[in-house]
């Protein structure tokens, strides 16, 4: 599948594509309405800017579930065409047809305004650490995925409908079947860790790191894995996201911790996101195809940059002498090793995007497994703080104090289903990435050493970011690997990584040494 | 006419509600996609950002020319309502009903791509002061205006109909009138204050005032005059303006010049559109009245602010101190009074929006009679330039050595004609208002001298912002001064002002003593 020259909406029926050109230009608004909202739109705004945007969104849906589009679409599509990105365009907007008039107007309507609601009583329940004042509003929301999922239709399990909202390629069993080796090959791993006798100086990353200097290393970090600040903008907000407007615009806000390494992690991972943004083909612009397949490959560009370049020994090489001249007192006397060893700490921990490496997908399987749960009814909303709190002992051995630090840190859920499944999935999907990538570059490492992110942009850009969504999760996947989603090329990463991090003998499990 | 607590659209059909209701949420986000791209939009995603609004108030202006909505607004303006309020919100968006049918959709469309283009050329042909470059483009648009303008419809001049797109109230009589009255009240005393012998210290603002000091002093002015934070946003931006969301986001983009003294009243103007839009009555948001009632009273607000407020001595009572601790050096050992008379000097200028007090009604007065000429087909495009330079010589006494700082310095004429002459009815209207409120409140100036600015925005509110667009301009000069437009207010204002300040004999023409 090539990219040519001309624009591809030329291709198409005029009334198709202009169709279909409102529909991009609905998103990219409410994209960018969005990111307003979350960087710095004043508090008395916020309330009819909700409106404004729950406005736009239903117009969006009216447009997606228009019956001549469908009519024009379905014709296209009918028509064997030999121009496959052309049939990938029917087929795109021909799947957003079919989803949302599954959905009956009002109740998406009724939805919506549920999800509002629930997002305002679950950040003020989260403030008071007040479970039972969000209770009833999260039963209706999830009384509608259940409802939605049935709407959606699925073969084998109702989460199948919901996990293929992000990633469509992807099933529940999938799932299951990653998730169980992730923990095979992550709680030995983990364990073994926590016995070590080698440990990194904690006390390196509880200094000060004043604001300024922070947000002055976060800005010189993503430069350096080349953001292009010329198509974006680097803000602030409570909760680090990113915001996929168009190649040309494609922002980033983030959040400075009190723990520098955590502000420069999340800075990383936000730019990954972006990053990808930035580089697909301008010619998919407003055909629907202009942007990040799925979820799943979304977040592995994401977790590429935050963890396989981010906490890369070779990129504090190039970067830490920048860190110490902004934190002289913080990092005096601080050597590289020790530097990175403390930066690479693995310690399970309750706050999942403050988590290390290895914990990380451990607090993925636990919102995977009750969320599965919530759907098939097994368990009740009343129960869910609890059943959190027990796995959370189960799966790292330690327990949340309050809602507030468990099932209360993330709103995810009011969107839907399957949502947090498709991290664990980027990072698996970023670890295949990363297995590929050593072989197609044997000097990988010194590459990153020598500050040469520029050979491995080019090569993540040439295979996934420019073809935004016209080739589908797994057809990436095959066409770069040659396989389908595969955990042994992390779970192999991953216990070299820490096994010489922590100086543990060699594991002999053939698990994760598959690779 | 009250504002009632219940909101205001549920008095109306609820189909036509509905209607009302998108087209005013289409309107905010127009208003905030605009911000945005106003105020530090990434230069890559730009031309994209235009594309999307585009298509935006495309769909806005399809809502507004929708048939079914003209028939609900109409079954509803026959009914002789007992509320006069829904009497309002249907006889404006009757209007806009009309206007947007008066218009052939091509033709709209259109336009709308002739006027993306010669902003993007206009801003080329500034930068390289070549005129010629825009030219074809101007010609092209001001063909569209004299097309509009009779599709539009007028009784006397093709400019009635252009005028009134900004100000219905006012027709073409009465800015010949008026702009008649300015000349022949400001011409003399501008002569008089060249030849005074007393003249301002013009080396104080012609030192150094540095970046961050200029927006500290910026931001707690803005915040004096009582902008609520809460409720906006202050940002930066080439042409400084202001984005009247909703009462409750109405921010402020502004910009810092070498001098202190454009820095400082720019906000205070920008400040003064957007303290009108946080105080309209919150009953009115969504409705279509929940919104400026005209650019003349809008700008009547920021004219406020920044000329009687601002360059109140009074103010600088309050604070100068504030001034003086921002920009030691700079102030160092220079009196207030002395400060006073350089902030307020009165000398000829090339560019619109650094004017005086005095000049400033001239710089309209210019473009003012040039645009009519333009509409008239009297002045080609071929010679705006020429024109535009001699007419600053006869009224100016200077002439610009080339098209930048000459008819190359706004953009207005784009959008249409008509939108400066509002800027000095503004003016006028402020000083009704400040000739109104003086009679009010005989302390005034004891006020203003006291930093009670909550007093006079008090009297703002109450008597001009909480009605939004629920009065017409005119209803609301005739509810609060008892009148008509009258100009004898602001050149009596001026008049005694700058004869005091340049300590001239008093004048005794009766056309500037008639208040």
């Amino acid at each position: 599948m090539s990219l040519l020259e001309v624009s591809l909406l030329d291709r198409l029926d005029p009334a198709l594509a202009s169709h279909i050109r409102r529909i991009e230009h609905f998103k990219q608004s409410l994209t960018l309405l969005t990111w307003d909202s979350r960087t710095g739109a004043p508090s008395k705004g916020l309330v009819q800017g909700a409106r404004v945007r729950s406005t736009i969104k239903h117009e969006l849906f009216l447009l997606q579930r228009d019956p001549e589009f469908g009519r024009l679409l379905h014709a296209l599509s009918e028509k064997t065409s030999e121009d496959p990105l052309v049939s990938r365009i029917a087929a795109y907007h021909l799947r957003s047809f079919q989803l949302a008039n599954s959905i009956p107007i009002k109740e998406f309507q009724a939805f919506a305004n549920e999800q509002s609601q629930t997002s305002v009583v679950l950040a003020e329940a989260k403030k008071t650490s007040n479970f039972a004042l969000v209770k009833p509003y999260l039963e209706r929301v999830f009384d509608y995925h259940r409802k939605f999922s049935a709407y959606w239709g699925y073969q084998d399990h109702p989460y199948d409908a919901q996990i293929k909202q992000f990633d469509p390629d992807v099933d529940t069993a999938t799932l299951d079947q990653v998730f169980s080796e992730l923990k095979s090959g992550l709680l030995p791993l983990i364990q073994r860790i926590s016995r070590a006798s080698k440990q990194p100086d904690r006390s390196i990353f509880a200094r000060e790191f004043p604001y300024e200097q922070q947000r002055e290393l976060a800005t010189r970090l993503i430069q350096v894995i080349g953001y292009d600040f010329d198509a974006g903008k680097f803000g602030e907000t409570l909760h680090p996201f990113s915001s996929a407007i168009s190649p040309g615009d494609a922002r980033v806000a983030t959040i400075y911790k009190r723990d520098v390494r955590v502000s420069a992690l999340l800075a990383l991972h936000e730019a990954g996101h972006s990053i990808y943004t930035q580089n697909i083909h301008p010619q998919l612009v407003d055909t629907g195809l202009g942007i990040f397949t799925s979820y799943g490959i979304h977040e592995s560009q994401s977790i590429f940059w935050e963890k396989f370049i981010g906490r890369h020994r070779g990129f504090w090489e190039q970067n830490y002498g920048l860190a110490q001249s902004l934190f002289p007192e913080a990092f005096a006397g601080v050597k590289l090793d020790d530097f990175f060893f403390a930066l690479n700490e693995v310690r399970p921990s309750l706050i999942r995007y403050e988590a290390d490496d290895l914990t990380y997908n451990l607090h993925i399987i636990i919102r995977y497994e009750l969320e599965k749960a919530l759907l098939e009814g097994s368990i009740s909303v009343d129960e869910l703080p609890e059943r959190w709190n027990d796995k959370y002992e189960e799966y790292l051995g330690i327990r949340p104090a309050n809602d507030r630090e468990g099932v209360l840190q993330d709103g995810h859920w009011i969107s839907g289903f399957g949502h947090f499944a498709t991290y664990s999935l980027g990072f698996i999907f970023a670890g295949q990435l990363h297995g590929q990538l050593v072989k197609d570059k044997p000097d990988f490492d010194r590459l990153v050493a020598e500050g040469r992110n520029d050979v491995i942009l080019d090569w993540l850009r040439s295979h996934v970011h420019q073809y935004g969504s016209s080739k589908s999760e797994y057809e990436l996947l095959r066409d770069i690997t040659g396989g389908e989603i595969d955990t042994r090329p992390l779970l192999s990463y991953l216990t070299r990584k820490y096994e010489d991090l922590y100086e543990l003998q060699p594991s002999s499990q053939p698990a994760i040494n598959g690779e």
